[in-house]
């Protein structure tokens, strides 16, 4: 399977695809059709058809797709089975709700370390776990492998945080500052714009008013 | 203008053009091919014309487009001139994160009131604004016009809290809660998976791994 093929509107769209086959095989449920899908999630059959034949074989005409296939594979092209490693910088109100998701252990993401700069929290734990001094993040990174950061600092010091965790090797970044982080190096950044969701809602909202 | 015609992949896009014309705006930037707006955005040009397009007479062949005017118009597609009042329901880490999220008030949602049942918290405050018993929601909303709940309540607790705080009245929920929330009643809801976000930023690792 060639996986250069999938676009970015596609991959956008897998997470949600995951989440629904995760709830199927939770009812045991052996296969699907497209048209079941599309009424479950509200996405056309097309739409699903369209998205899955990247990744070709799944659905059969008359049979539809077989749950545990689809979610295997679609776990393997979001890169679930690397089981990344994380760390949070920042161990504010923002950082201390990451710690606390149960989500991102559950799709296989483990957070290793939180950073913070506040020398009264270094030591204390959330979620079990441990509050490190920022100052040691380069040390640690040499003694541990970690593949995303997750950076929830004060917008002024984002940019000046993600450097630092870029150049001390670290290829992901997720950034809750709402900003367009960008870094000269060869990083994976994900911005997270809280503001853009509730747009969208507000949106909606004025239409039914 | 006929605002039907805009589909949600364009609406969904609304708050990065709004977000690129304000960083504009405060550049004093009076217009703006959208050749210039494609290599800020990293979004093609073909797609901008397309986009804008929507809202008809910005574009002009030669000119490009005016900054402000389009500002202004994405703002009142996406119902910022409602100044649409919001409370928190939940004061754990993620309410406290978006009590002191400033992009909020600056994009015309005024927070109003915060809630829990932790009967400690009540009284308090956060960015000044007093958390009160989620017992007395109902009166609140009797006195006060709401549009918005943001729903940061543990995961067991959201359907019970998303339903009470729709049927006093309040027409717009954003669900923090890992879950695809449905109401039987005629109210908006957005539901943020902050995972999708994740495995996005998972994908994208694995592609240059």
């Amino acid at each position: 399977m060639d996986r250069k093929k999938v676009s970015m509107a596609v991959v956008k769209r897998l997470p949600r695809y995951y989440r629904y086959l995760s709830d199927l095989l939770k009812l045991d449920t052996i296969r699907i059709s497209s048209r079941e899908l599309s009424e479950r999630m509200g996405i056309t059959a097309s739409q699903i058809r369209q998205d899955l034949n990247c990744f070709g074989g799944f659905g059969q005409q008359g049979y539809g797709y077989n749950v545990e296939l689809l979610y295997k594979e679609i776990g393997k092209i979001l890169g679930l089975e690397n089981n990344y490693k994380t760390v949070i910088i920042g161990a504010g109100n923002m950082g201390r709700a990451l710690a606390n998701y149960e989500n991102f252990e559950r799709r296989g993401y483990r957070l290793a370390a939180i950073f913070d700069v506040n020398t009264e929290l270094i030591g204390k734990k959330i979620n079990n776990i441990e509050i490190r001094h920022f100052d040691t993040i380069e040390e640690y990174l040499k003694l541990n492998h970690i593949d995303i950061a997750m950076i929830t600092v004060p917008f002024e010091k984002t940019p000046e945080v993600a450097d630092r965790v870029a150049r001390a090797g670290i290829k992901g970044l997720w950034n809750f500052s709402p900003m367009d982080l960008k870094l000269p190096y060869n990083v994976v950044i994900e911005n997270v714009h809280l503001s853009d969701g509730l747009m969208v809602l507000g949106y909606r909202l004025n239409e039914i008013l």
